[in-house]
C-alpha cells in the first residue's frame, strides 16, 4: 500500500433520492469543503449551490460515464485525492446501496487514500415517504427487502424473500416483472405501487397489481422507478395517495389542510395518478 | 372525517439514526418552522437547536411513553395539531422503517388532520456508511432485507431471506439470533457485524459469526444495536474497520489521512473494536 502523507480524503456522500433537500447536513457540510466533487447524472443541480467553490466533474452516463467504465471513474478519484484536500463523491440515494461504492473504495485503499462514507436517503424510504404508506407495518409487515430487478446478468428475477419488497431500476421490464412476481408466489392480485423520481417535486405514483403492471409502463417512461410490492405498497387504511411532497415555507400550513389527504389536487404541479388495481 | 380549516400540519420526520447531523436539510427546515416537536426518547439532544422557538414534548419511553400506550401519542398528535400551524413529529432513523407510523397517520386520518413525511436515514445505512461496508455488493449482494429480530409476540426469528439481512432491536438477544441465523441456514462461519449507536460519535461495532454471536451481547449492552448478516457484513475486501465517523471541519483533512484505514485510533474517541471471527 503506498501511502502520502499529502494525499487528500474522499468522501462518498449520499445526495438523497432527488430533490437536493433531501441530502444530510453532515453530507451538505462536507459539500461545503470540498475541493472538487464528482457527480452523478442522477443528481439535482441544485445540490451544487451548497458547494460553489468546488469545481463539478460529472461522472455520470453523460459525462465520463459508464461507458468508459468504472476504472476511469476510480482513476480519476484517486488523481483528484492527490491533488485536493476534500474530494467529494457525490451518489445518488444511500451509497452503500446499490452504488457499486465497494469498487471505489477498493481503488482508493490500494493506492492508501482515504474515504469516509456519509449515508443519504434510498429511493425505497422516499418513494415510502412520499405516498405515506410505511414500508413496515405493524403484524403484517414485519420485513422489508430491498433488491435490484435485474441481475449482473441482465436476467430479470423478482422474488418473495420479505413481507415488502422494494425493486430498484425494473422502470423498463414492468410487464415482466409482474409476470414474475406471480411465478415468485405473489398472488395476482397484491398490491404493486410504482413511484418515478421518488422525492422530487415531480414524483409520480400508480397503483397496480402483478397483473396490470405493464400498464405502468408508459406513464412512467425515462423516469428512475421504484416498485413496491406486498404490505408496504398498501395504502396506509383509506389515506388516499398523496404525491407531492411540499417544502416548508412555501405555503402556509393551515390552507394546506383540506388538500393533503387528498389525491394531489390543487398542489399547483403536475401529478398524475392511476389506479388500476 | 371531522375537518377544520384551521387545522395545522403534522410532520413526521425521520431524524437519521442518531448524530443530528444526518437529519436531512428538509427535515431541519421543518423543524425550524415547528411550533410544537414531539420527539422520541433516542433522538440527539443536538436537534433542539434546529427549533430553538419550538415547544419540545418527550413522548418517548422516559415521558408520556410507551408505557401509557400508543393511543396517548395519537391524541395528543391530534391536540398539537388543532392548536398550531406546524407540528413536528420527530422520529428516529426513517419514519417508514420500524417507526410505527401507520397508526400516527390512521390517527390523524380519523380527524380529517393533514400529515407529511420526510425521509430520514435509517440504521442499517448508517451502520455501513460508518464500516464503508457496502449492504449490496457486485455479484454477490444483490439484496439487503431490514427486519426485526423480535416478532410482536416476543418470539426471535432470524431469517435468510436476502444476501444481506439486517436485524433491528435485537441487542439483548445476540446469543440466540445466532444459533437462529444457523438454523435458518446461513453457514456457522458467516459474517456477522455488531454496531451499536450508528452515525454516532460513540458507536461501536464488532465482528462476529453466528456462533460467536453471543460475545457482542456485553460489548453493546444498553445500546441501540443493528446486526448485519451476510455479504453486507464482510469487509470491504481488506479494508479495515474504521468505526468513527468524522465531522467535516474538525480536523483537516490532510492530516486525517493516515489513521483514516486503520482500526479507529487517534480520533481522540472510545473506538473499541472486538474480532472474534
Amino acid at each position: 500500500m503506498k501511502r502520502s502523507a499529502l494525499t487528500g480524503i474522499v468522501v462518498f456522500v449520499g445526495a438523497g433520492p432527488g430533490s437536493a433537500d433531501l441530502i444530510t447536513l453532515r453530507g451538505a457540510r462536507w459539500l461545503g469543503q470540498a475541493d472538487v466533487v464528482l457527480f452523478d447524472a442522477l443528481t439535482d443541480p441544485a445540490l451544487r449551490d451548497l458547494a460553489p467553490q468546488a469545481r463539478w466533474v460529472d461522472v455520470g452516463k453523460r459525462g465520463f460515464g459508464r461507458a468508459t467504465g468504472q476504472s476511469t471513474i476510480d482513476k480519476l478519484l484517486v488523481a483528484m485525492a492527490r491533488q485536493h484536500a476534500v474530494v467529494v463523491r457525490l451518489k445518488g440515494g444511500d451509497p452503500s446501496v446499490f452504488g457499486r461504492l465497494e469498487e471505489e473504495l477498493q481503488a482508493l485503499q490500494a493506492h492508501g487514500i482515504s474515504a469516509e462514507v456519509v449515508p443519504g436517503v434510498t429511493a425505497a424510504l422516499a418513494a415510502a415517504a412520499d405516498l405515506r404508506r410505511p414500508l413496515t407495518r405493524r403484524g403484517q409487515g414485519r420485513s422489508v427487502t430491498l433488491s435490484t430487478a435485474m441481475t449482473r446478468e441482465g436476467q430479470l428475477r423478482a422474488t418473495r424473500q420479505a413481507d415488502t419488497e422494494v425493486f430498484y431500476m425494473a422502470g423498463r421490464q414492468l410487464g415482466a416483472l409482474g409476470r414474475q412476481l406471480v411465478a415468485s408466489g405473489w398472488p395476482p392480485d397484491s398490491p404493486v405501487c410504482v413511484v418515478s423520481r421518488a422525492g422530487w417535486p415531480d414524483q409520480l405514483a400508480s397503483d397496480h397489481t402483478p397483473a396490470t403492471l405493464a400498464a405502468a409502463c408508459m406513464l412512467h417512461a425515462g423516469r428512475p422507478t421504484v416498485v413496491t410490492v406486498g404490505a408496504g405498497a398498501a395504502p396506509t387504511a383509506s389515506l388516499g395517495i398523496d404525491p407531492a411532497p411540499r417544502s416548508p415555507g412555501k405555503t402556509a400550513a393551515r390552507t394546506r389542510a383540506s388538500s393533503s389527504m387528498n389525491l394531489g389536487v390543487d398542489h399547483g404541479q403536475d401529478s398524475v395518478q392511476t389506479r388500476t388495481a
